[in-house]
């Protein structure tokens, strides 16, 4: 990638984009967006990268990416810019920071945004990157971890322009097993709080479920079988109540993101006006386990609730 | 078969079964007893009916059945005898009351019961009929509706001795797709408590779903494929979610029934000192349901519970 100017350049003109192989950008290559990366180099798309922690973009150089020396170098150099990043403020400081994705970003282009976060935030970084410097936003939560995102199988919840989201669809077909735009921006980030209000709600009542079979003398790990394929069955059963019977302590995902997970469903709810009976109670009692001091636990620790103290 | 005396008989001398074809017997034909029946008459075996109700039994003599006078004539001339029945009162009474399956008894005998009820009571029951009469008890209340009875399909949470469920389990393979052994007596009926604590659960968290879906503008019927294959599908997101945004108001199960087994399973939880705080919930807002006109109507319309008054 050629040098380029330190200054933010103003909004190019549209460009059309070669249909066949847009120019790609991918910025935060974590846990999640370090195998997404290298799927999209090895589907053979012109890659620009940037990382905050430089020592990520090595291997990604080594695949065949061109390492840009910051996001709005990466903005200038692609039809579309992915990004993945932790949270909130992490992605208005790669957009709208010094220079961020604005200050480099080319009218017409598409930003597709990985990360997950409030979906007002989402809606409304989206309204601005595209009145600011003419930039399209696809909110684009995603579902199925670090497996999902090396073997091209995650779950992609979209918000965003019908036109915008058809665009990226044949790109993000090389990371996703479903891509399912959900409505304007924010719906595709709300999909993923009510995937997350499934989950959180999910693994409360296995830990009562795995209680209640304890305390009547049943192996509670013989219960995924028996209940296989009928209308209690679920990933979560299927997943959750043999670890918790084991008390395993193996860490997958921590009740410390539930948490955080959960009280965004929770503010979300409240802005809405909408009313969450059991996520409530699911959240306090997740919120009163991390306390308890299992934050950094895995999510099936969460059954210790019910463990004689 | 043969026109039995009317005064109960002693147990009988164990009599070896010949092993690839017992002697059945079924009592209560009712929408699930019947097509069970009917699969067991088409799979060859010879079979003994009786039911309250003497109407359903003419289909089933049609299709091959030998009509019994009495749950006690049933028992004289079975090796192993099927009940389907509705709830605990009805078993105590087909079974031990006046011509019921004890006083026709044959020591060595299997009755293996499809009904739902306390596990406490299958327990006592199992113990009183072999203190008595030398007849053996599986419990094995079953999921899957009148399809699975119908296609042979259901799942069969089983609680008994190993080797009556042994000695049952050839005969009941042509009834379900899955026949669990739990643990002793009890245990299937345990399992049975925790299918529907997770189901009644599962549906309440589901409808909260369905709200904050509605509240953000998103259609709640899109969210199912969206987030299928993941850690948050089930049949319940499948099946319930489009349903409750449809305010679907087809009766497929009842409300007040799910009361009913949420309720029992708070009866087991308290027996056996568990805290189950989702549960409650669950139980209290399904019970608020019913008490607000919605007894009769469909578990999908549960939802209604956030609907604006």
């Amino acid at each position: 990638m050629p040098p380029e100017p330190e200054v933010p350049m103003p909004p190019e003109p549209e460009v059309p984009m070669p249909p066949e192989t847009p120019r790609l950008g991918y910025v935060g290559l974590g846990l999640m967006g370090g195998p997404m990366a290298r799927r999209l180099l090895a589907a053979g798309y012109p890659l620009a990268v940037w990382n905050r922690d430089p020592t990520k973009l090595a291997p990604l150089v080594a695949a065949g990416a061109a390492a840009a020396g910051s996001a709005a170098e990466v903005a200038r150099a692609s039809d579309i810019v992915f990004t993945c990043l932790t949270d909130t403020a992490a992605v208005e400081a790669v957009v709208f920071g010094a220079d961020g994705i604005a200050a480099g970003a080319r009218a017409g282009s598409v930003l597709v945004d990985f990360s997950s976060m409030r979906p007002d935030s989402a809606a409304a970084f989206a309204a601005r990157l595209r009145a600011e410097a003419g930039m399209g936003w696809i909110d684009a939560p995603v579902s199925g971890g670090v497996p999902g995102a090396t073997n091209g199988t995650l779950a992609v919840m979209a918000g965003g322009e019908p036109a915008e989201f058809d665009r990226v669809a044949p790109v993000v077909a090389h990371l996703a097993g479903r891509f399912t735009l959900m409505g304007p921006n924010g719906a595709g980030q709300t999909t993923k709080l009510i995937n997350q209000l499934i989950v959180g709600c999910g693994i409360a009542v296995m830990a009562e479920a795995c209680q209640l079979a304890e305390d009547a003398g049943i192996d509670p790990a013989r219960i995924p079988q028996a209940l296989a394929g009928g209308r209690a069955d679920s990933p979560i059963l299927q997943q959750f109540l043999p670890r918790m019977a084991a008390r395993d302590d193996q860490v997958q995902s921590r009740i410390a993101i539930m948490v955080k997970d959960l009280a965004t469903v929770m503010d979300e709810a409240r802005r809405l006006g909408s009313a969450l009976p059991l996520t409530g109670l699911a959240t306090e009692l997740h919120r009163l386990m991390a306390r308890r001091g299992l934050a950094d636990a895995d999510n099936a620790e969460y059954v210790r609730l019910f463990d004689a103290g």
